[in-house]
């Protein structure tokens, strides 16, 4: 599982699919089968209680995990979530998010693995995350 | 299991607690153990491919659940989700969702159940999701 | 999504590929896109405290789902279990468990739903699982 | 989270506990907030395909996290399982499985963590659980 996409290639994926969103992640770095990344919390990503909402912490897993896949099978930006089962741990601060993605598996059709996502301030992983890609065919 | 908020108190709760996005979602109607909503689906809600994210389809699930557990034990805005697994079914199109939400469980600390959510124009679920809620002690 | 198996042809496919626990297993009925079993229960299922084993209602789950979704697409028998995300919901009599498949979606390489997990004599589901098989190619 | 339990500790609650199944399992070592587990695999825990079966690797990932979770807290032997994610990654050898936990959340109620588990000659994981305890009340 030699990586395709550099932390650069990656980034310029990002920018070019996303766009509207890219400005709110970072990557951090990249390993074979691992992946770091921050995102940029503001208010929209509030909910009420003072704290980071769930699916804000869905949303950093889902595009890390994505990225992760892609760092190892070339950019198909095809490659679909089909599940993701996802733990809340603990209340997040008002703070960035940083997530640590690993890729457990990479087959043919599925890519398997999961993320551990940090609230800044906090030394426990805020959440944790389990997900399946489905990876087109050619 | 008898409801403690009928769906015009569910309605004030969502404008009062999560004034941000409460236009975005409609309840459609309430019964025991189930529940069923309309999400507005606009720009923000999409991503290239021309379809509905992952993360807006979890967050209908999120707030369909809150909602429905509400709906049973009362306005106990500190019921926060500690786990959901989803799997994303089919490409939805770019049009409203609807959820149909269903509790399984009401216990003294949790609250288990699923929700399945259509896109209209689709006959078939485009996303199950099974949810897990933290209730407060009193 | 038309049956390609009907009950009795489940019923020899199960005798053949598992003979050794195809006696605890009955089949009850079969409706497109869902499937209901009965597994008899015996000491070997229970675990301490007077109950049914978490793994033994899996175990119903994961066949359940197995011959539901063969009944839709034939006995390709190397169909897998990917996924599975279950919740338990109440402590089980010692009594015989039922099972209610429900297939969500069958692609061309996955099949998605859930099961429903009763126990004799309680009217409430005591687990409820959510299941993604991976279907071979040809 | 210093543990309450130590590996002998747990082997004689297994022992006591689960007398019919203690035999099947060994405790490698534990370490605060993750233990490891080795399970004979017999042919009671195969499936046609010359493989160990779904439900038997569901046993390990559940046994597993039981007891790092109470290794933790102490023998609450009332302590049960209330979610199971559970994927699939690579068919197993016939051969010992042996299982890596890690707990992730200890609280009040809940205990959070997840498993991995290895098959005996194969260097990448066949499997990955995340489990939810509940943890009784005083």
């Amino acid at each position: 599982m030699k990586p395709l996409m550099s932390k650069i290639d990656l980034e310029n994926f990002l920018e070019k699919e996303f766009p509207q969103v890219s400005n709110n992640f970072k990557i951090l770095n990249t390993k074979p089968n691992s992946l770091s990344m921050l995102m940029h919390i503001s208010d929209e990503h509030l909910r009420p209680g003072g704290t980071v909402s769930g699916p804000t912490m869905f949303l950093l897993a889902d595009v890390s995990f994505y990225l992760a896949t892609l760092s190892i099978i070339g950019p198909k930006s095809l490659t679909v979530t089909t599940n993701c089962s996802i733990n809340f741990l603990r209340k997040p601060n008002i703070s960035n998010l940083i997530s640590e993605s690993r890729v457990l598996k990479i087959g043919k059709t599925l890519s398997v693995g999961d993320v551990l996502i940090y609230s800044e301030g906090i030394k426990e992983p805020v959440a944790h995350a389990s997900l399946t890609y489905s990876i087109p065919r050619e």
